[in-house]
């Protein structure tokens, strides 16, 4: 039988998971992976065996992500490629990078770290990502993207002067985050350096939405290629083709190294020939035959190497494959059958903070024909994705390139468009220099959406949008604001188009749901630089910024339920920048006791800002900063992150209270 | 004449400034350049004029920057290309952006500003770089690189989407600068979208330093192609050769489009293809009939395409051909013979920072294997390049990728090495998400060494080191130090390699010259988060960080002068972070006042953590904070623009003495 599995196991399965979990194979053969609880054991089974453990990867993942939530699609699409690396190379003295980390599950789970998987992205369990805090064989934490040739190279040169000559280093990068320039800075300063170091390029045409870009094109041109489908039928001619010959692994892989030798390096991959990698592929990333002669091989040759791999993101889940966008991260589903479960649809709740963005913006290009708007590779997280359907000339999805999103956006604004940039929190960071450079220093007007701004919960440590109002604040000329609900929200976008406001206007917006079910108020201006006050009161001022204030709501109705005597209030400020100096000396003079909320680092935020406002204007008022701490902030759900750092409403009503 | 001049007339000429500038022709002769106020003016010559306007406009140049210093090499490098531009394109309706912008000099005095040249980079006068805000010429603002595809891109599809298809977009970058990886961005971008934009690959092989990557190689092996040369060939002969033909422009121009069509195009040019870029060259960047033919072809081309072009950095000045690092910027010179002003070697004078960085990592290195450096493209500027001739192995040119230079770091680190990564302080907001993502979160120990920190005159807004104490004191697990003199740097860095302190390490020192000329102190640890009083007080007490410290000892001994009852005391903080609570306790409860001093912006930076720290121990004490205010600063010396900041010795007296 193993014959004609072996390379097309996949290609011959019906890929429903219906077919797939009735597979008696699965349930009566010993289960391979019940053994492995490090590569070394993996190491110890036959070639012939690793299609068996990679079906039984992909259905512990399957079987576990349906009632755990996490990123699904990427994970299936590199089950062969992890046993083949874990295979061939000696992990962990050789060291894989898993650009971004999403595709690393199955790495995780061959790693000694089955028995805790179901406890992924939550409070105290694995991260979602490589973690080097985690085990020894996360030789380096990804979570953003286009930094594994880097890091990888980074390695490599420092074991060649260790003189670990021995020493393999291998990234995995998708072609979603080969498109990030940081990816190419590490292609352009690895192809001079003599290092021994192999790029694996995942290819499965997707970031999370479909990938875009020149590189996407050449990429689907070098797939089409002749050499590319030439290989394929020659590995199947060898192994017998419809045939019942025998198959034996190591005359196969000779011989598949052989034909390969002709085969790869086709005329159309000079692109990395270009920066002086020697360029292998395109090769099926589901055969594990090829993966394992080819990785072989590669291992024998110096210097730096791409491999050209093509995959499937969600392999061998039927509604994974046809729709990966949303089984990139697809919540909870029925493992047998791949159906999502069925979302509650509850019409009294707040809709999502970005599908407000979504349905706001339409709303605004329709009458202002200068809107445009840009998203680096978030068109369905952010819900820019609306737009692009009813305006699809309007809207660009400039793929994982953070620092051309915001250049580019300035080059629009330049010529007149007012730009609606699009971009998370914690991806922001990746064009600080371009937003003072490129847009603040010439002060155009092109508006910053931050979504995921504050913590974001299962993400962990990468991802949440800790820093934004700390690093934009020392920038000149920009407006900074966060909404507290769908109206702020919607009325600050309204205000950072108008023609008079005509400045760079960030706007940053958490993860999640708002407080208003029927959020579609009319736009109003939301007059710059001015807060407001939301509840008056008289022992204590919440200051807070953004949608964290309505914690600050929650924790006065506690507090004052708990002490009918004290009544505190609650400021919100809408910007930090410029901050409404006229309320909060209105605030120092009334209460004694202020406590600044914000849902993000204290140093350097809304917190340094009344701080220094209070020392400006001789203020001696305590001042208790409510926020992120000064330290990196893991996984969990974000009530239970909340509370971790103080920010839920029962620890603020304790401030409040003095206890 | 005309007729063999015209092509190589630098060719032909003896490149000396010495035969230049004895040569009849620019005396006697009437100067073109004269009449030539904008573009319109330069486009009513005849295209046979334009080798002539080039030759005044580089005699020009290097008459005014031999008496008022700037950037030298590159401007001279791209005389015919902006001659050839102005002339071909509709200026400013048609978008010319300058990457990085040191090549746009002849740009600025073709374009309304020759009269006030010499102001170039003086207080109030004329900006080094393009500016929006200088002239309607100068399309879009720039001093980083790599900018300038996105931004025409942005630029171009505004026109598109404003029907205004005839407008042209040209981006002129360096083949350093294409080694940043916005750029690529940029081009992957470009070359899916229907965009009418024109990028012109300036390759001179340089940045400041030699190119240095894989990217180099390419380019050297394109000029090297048969192609190039033959092309050389072809205008050569169609030009007559040797001989004394009679030259018909038109003629010529049409002769010559012909040509190049089979010329161009070659097989090396696939990086680009891949892309989707039409590409076009190599051809000679000097030679202003060719430039004519290809740059009017261009213009009707649409979509996006790519023009390869070969100038030598420094051209028509002997030495700056020769030497174009030092002529990069090289100070004042005799413009006649080009030679360097002789320095005053004024052995009293302290040594530069950059220096003591340049020698203190070699001493270091010696003794601690695992030492390393790592600058982008920067080697001379930060002086690693000493290291570099004693060690070259364990020194990294990484180009102009401070991305990749710091994830680079980080994976070297994460292998057990020391990094000393040196980025420029405005440069490193290129590498804001690399710090937080791969080195801080990981715990790493890079030593970021930021030189060029705070104000840096000249080269003004967009160099200015003004942010980095308040981008990165938000971060998590950083060390942030500032010496005040040599001393403190070389124990800081002493401090950061060693085992024991183990954590990410920032030390920021200013551009120019420290205080103690005999620099070369003992090493010595500098306890991590300890600062120190530098002279003790009573009225009021400067608090400082960095450098400017020294200006506050001036001030106190100008403000004790003037009133000699009084008495201010002087604390050198050395960190920012950990802040040193206990030293501020001491100044709280024994000074009535405080003065903050930073040679960064306000913002975010010591004044807020002081601020902070007053109001977490309900000090009242008044803060007055002395650093950059929130506006952009523009170029002057440093002494101007600290006056302008209020942190000169002077204005720090009056503060002192409550003036």
């Amino acid at each position: 039988m193993a014959d004609t599995l072996f390379i097309h196991l996949f290609a011959t399965l019906a890929l429903s998971l219906s077919d797939y979990g009735s597979k008696d194979d699965f349930i009566t053969l010993e289960r391979l992976l019940d053994h492995i609880n490090t590569p070394e054991d993996l190491r110890k089974l036959k070639p012939s065996q690793l299609p068996q453990v990679a079906d039984e990867l992909r259905e512990f993942i399957i079987r576990v992500i349906a009632n755990h939530p996490g990123h699904l699609g990427a994970s299936l699409g590199t089950v062969e490629l992890t046993v083949a690396l874990h295979y061939i190379f000696n992990t962990p003295y050789d060291r894989i990078i898993w650009d971004v980390g999403h595709q690393a599950y199955g790495h995780k789970i061959l790693t000694g770290r089955k028995d805790r998987f179901a406890s992924i992205r939550c409070l105290d369990g694995l991260s979602g990502f490589p973690s080097r805090f985690e085990s020894e064989y996360d030789a380096f934490g990804t979570g953003h993207s286009s930094t594994s040739i880097s890091a990888a190279l980074g390695m490599a040169i420092a074991s060649n002067l260790k003189g670990e000559k021995d020493r393999q280093h291998i990234a995995v990068i998708g072609d979603g985050a080969m498109t990030g320039g940081m990816a190419f800075e590490g292609l352009n300063n690895a192809g001079a350096a003599r290092s021994n170091l192999l790029v694996i390029l995942n290819d499965n045409g997707m970031s999370i939405d479909v990938s875009t870009g020149a590189l996407s094109r050449y990429f689907t041109r070098m797939k089409a290629s002749k050499s590319y489908n030439q290989l394929k039928d020659s590995v199947w001619n060898m192994m017998g083709g419809d045939s019942d010959k025998q198959y034996h692994p190591k005359h196969f892989i000779s011989k598949l190294t052989a034909a390969m030798s002709s085969l790869i390096s086709p005329k159309t991959s000079n692109l990395f020939e270009a920066l002086n990698f020697r360029y292998f592929g395109p090769i099926d990333g589901h055969d594990i035959p090829t993966l394992l002669a080819v990785l072989s091989d590669l291992k024998t040759i110096q210097g730096p190497k791409l491999l050209h791999i093509v995959t499937v993101k969600g392999k061998g889940l039927k509604q994974a494959e046809e729709d990966p966008t949303v089984y990139h991260a697809p919540g909870r589903f029925d493992s047998a059958t791949g159906q999502l479960l069925p979302k509650r649809i509850d019409l009294s709740l707040a809709p999502k903070y970005q599908d407000v963005f979504g349905k706001t913006i339409i709303e605004l290009a329709k009458s202002n024909p200068r809107i445009v708007g840009i998203t680096p590779a978030m068109p369905t997280g952010c819900s820019l994705s609306m737009m692009m359907k009813k305006m699809p000339e309007r809207v660009f999805d400039v793929g994982i390139a953070e620092q051309h999103a915001v250049t580019f956006s300035a080059g629009l604004a330049a010529e007149g468009m007012i730009p609606f940039c699009n971009i998370y929190s914690s991806f922001m960071q990746r064009s600080f220099d371009q937003v003072i450079h490129d847009v603040a220093l010439q002060r155009l007007p092109v508006v910053f959406c931050l979504d995921r701004a504050g913590l974001v919960g299962e993400d962990g440590a990468t991802h949440h949008g800790a820093f934004d109002l700390a690093y934009f604040r020392p920038i000149p000329n920009l407006v900074i604001s966060a909404p507290m609900n769908e109206r702020e929200l919607r009325n600050l976008m309204y205000t950072a188009q108008l023609p008079e406001t005509g400045l760079p206007f960030v706007i940053r917006y958490p993860r999640g749901r708002g407080v208003t079910p029927r959020w579609k108020t009319p736009l109003e201006i939301q007059p710059v630089g001015k807060g407001i006050c939301v509840k008056e009161g008289k022992e204590a001022a919440i200051v807070s910024i953004g949608h964290i204030g309505n914690n600050g709501l929650k924790a006065i109705e506690l507090a004052e339920s708990q002490c009918p005597a004290k009544q505190f209030g609650l400021y919100n400020m809408i910007y930090l920048k410029p901050l409404d100096e006229e309320l909060l000396q209105e605030v120092f003079e009334k209460y004694p006791r202020i406590v600044t909320l914000e849902d993000g680092v204290l140093n350097g935020g809304l917190y340094s800002a009344v701080c220094e406002f209070a020392a400006r204007h001789h203020y001696s008022n305590p001042i208790t900063g409510i926020g992120i701490p000064d330290r990196f902030i893991h996984q969990g759900s974000i009530p239970q992150l909340q509370a971790l750092c103080g920010m839920d409403p029962e620890s603020i009503a304790k401030v409040l209270l003095g206890r």
